[in-house]
């Protein structure tokens, strides 16, 4: 057997838990509440045939050739367009294209982190962000949240704590709205405080922002580039929840300093993201496929949200540590159990009982979060979803240690 | 004006300086033998577009979600086929499909390169490839080339020298085909003892194989991945010269651990390649498509290589130190001048002329190759290839010092 001589960095990567849990809840007749998949039932088809059938015969030449490391400028112009829809006002020349947002987090770990840098996150936060940033050896350091996202008071203290001890954070990466896996939203009173804590220490905000546009409740809150004034905040967009995740797309943009060394980082990275995609995507945005699709998604989920909290209502029992959030977007809520559960254990069992979630341990980088579970209602069905929050509910009560008071 | 605190690597990123200068040539009349691009005039338009219908039609549900890590597995099934009609056994489970032969070098480099770990290139190499390596700081150490590639003499005495220093190499990179830039190919007694010197010392041999299919003379010699018996050598190749490059594809296949460690690092850089690509070039390799257009490209590719070369004969000055490599396949070949002439410096003068090529240097980690410059055939028309290399001839005419002897 040779032995080879991996890096540093090999001996971080560690094959992820989660998706290596979620293979083994893959059988057909599972109920999966695990991954982060939209609904393919809406995905629309052929609009997809028809966009591509459009990108070669209107512009085949640059379809099928290098595209500029920045971007195809055909998509920028609509990925403009699409976020001035939603009144964020941006530049094409502050915008990089990316094949995917993990990607995205991955040239933002090239360009900022050093060794044992510092690197402020949500706890839990998104688990590819942990694995992007930990293959950088980044030293994390975590805010609590509660049901209006973090903690701005705790996130100064840290701040001034790290400061003072000369290891100032690289950045502060927030999933402000719907978080992942949380489902929580940060309110916009905390926005206004995250900037201002931003701005009086002159700190980099990243706003990850994957599933803005699914709110199917309540009030848009202003995007943190939005509220912006001193120009440091980059926001990171995809294509794979509005939309589809097969495109590997996604958008960044920022302040020109760091998209710029972003644009060289790509370059030795994979010089340039797929252009044959992009101009797919660039007329799936121009025909309006795309603000299409986010009203179906944003219909369906509302209804798969409201029956999966119907459910956890009906089914699972109301004893004291069990909570879960009440999401007005996205595709996730966050189930707490009671402390002394444990949902790796638990998982056994609900494989056994053919449903499967996300153990929360997953999205925390120091292993807490061991009596939570991140549930997904984009993907199953509706009955499925009943059917499913009922197994998990047994599974739960078994578990319950009566108090005998 | 805000100050990031970019990281070490960030400081060790340059913009391609071949990419700057292309930008400058990249003026609708210029002769460019300048880019790495296939010929668009052959592009299979319409292929493409049954292969996106049929993608969406017969797999839509996969195509438009996440892949696998690994690849799709309809995906990697074609390219082992591709790779066996080639003679070129492979398992599937040895292969990683990634999203560019680039991503391929940022993986490698992911998993190998500490910083200053000494790795073995070609002088000149792919640009590409000194940019990747280069972000993780490898220590570069290079073999000169003649006109059957490497002098492996040369490569185990630098190898024994590396290893008395304690400092083993983390691999030797190589493109052994019609190599990028200098068009020359490593000959089958030279790969026979590269491949006893990396059993002799226990090294990795990376093989990047992006032009092997594109040779239109002479006869086909076995790839270093074919040749090896111990499993340390890793190949890797692109859909990028044999089809298009806006699809953004490549496949690395190798010794396990490597592609192990390799498909750990992708989750954390791009999650999965693009399902919607994966299944489009699945089924253009099924129907015969990439195989019908490596015969198109070839033909092509032939004549135009014929062109140029006459045109150099015929038209280029012969004095002492000028050279110019004779492919037998790929794209480009490569033009050595007197020593005391510097193609940066004449490149003015090229744009005025309305003529544009590669600097050597950008092939060199250490800067050399100022005489050199990289020429391309595959992109201009035949009539172009005349035109252009007339004006580089008076070019290089006005430079030459008549020895008066």
């Amino acid at each position: 057997m040779i032995e080879f001589p991996f890096s540093s960095m090999a001996g971080r990567l560690k094959r992820s838990e989660i998706r290596e849990l979620l293979k083994l809840t893959r059988r057909p007749e599972t109920i999966s509440f695990g991954g982060g998949l939209p609904d393919p039932a809406i995905f629309p088809y052929d609009a997809v045939k028809a966009a591509s059938t459009k990108a070669i015969d209107e512009c085949g030449r640059l379809a099928l050739q290098y595209s500029p490391t920045e971007g195809e400028p055909f998509l920028k112009e609509q990925l403009r367009d699409f976020l001035g829809r939603q009144g964020i006002r941006v530049d094409t020349d502050d915008m990089l294209v990316v094949s995917s947002s993990q990607q995205g987090l991955d040239l933002l770990s090239k360009v900022f982190i050093d060794p044992r840098d510092p690197v402020i996150v949500e706890k839990p936060t998104y688990v590819g962000a942990i694995q992007a940033f930990r293959a950088f050896d980044a030293d994390f350091q975590g805010i609590e949240m509660d049901r209006d996202g973090i903690d701005p008071d705790q996130l100064e203290r840290l701040v001034i704590r790290l400061i003072d001890d000369g290891r100032k954070p690289k950045f502060i990466y927030l999933i402000p709205e719907f978080q992942n896996p949380s489902g929580l939203t940060l309110s916009y009173e905390r926005r206004k405080r995250v900037l201002e804590i931003a701005n009086k220490y002159n700190l980099l905000v990243v706003e990850d922002s994957p599933y803005s546009e699914l709110r199917y409740n309540g009030e848009t809150i202003p995007s943190l580039y939005t509220m912006d004034i001193e120009g440091r905040v980059l926001l990171m967009k995809t294509f794979s929840k509005i939309f589809c995740p097969g495109f590997r797309l996604g958008w960044v943009v920022g302040p020109k300093p760091v998209i710029e060394k972003m644009v060289i980082a790509k370059q030795g990275t994979d010089l340039c993201t797929a252009a044959f995609v992009s101009m797919v995507a660039a007329f799936l945005l121009k025909d309006g496929h795309v603000d299409r699709q986010i009203e179906i998604s944003k219909q369906l989920y509302r209804r798969k949200a409201a029956v999966m909290l119907d459910a956890l209502e009906t089914l699972m029992p109301r004893e004291e540590g069990i909570w879960w959030s009440k999401p007005d977007g996205g595709m996730f809520l966050w189930l707490r159990l009671p402390e002394y559960m444990d949902t790796l254990e638990m998982l056994n069992e609900a494989i056994e009982l053919k449903v499967a979630y996300v153990i929360g341990s997953g999205f925390f980088y120091d292993g807490s979060g061991a009596n939570a579970m991140r549930l997904n209602y984009s993907y199953p069905s509706e009955s499925q979803i009943v059917k499913g929050i009922g197994r998990l509910a047994r599974i739960v009560k078994k578990r319950l240690r009566v108090s005998v008071a």
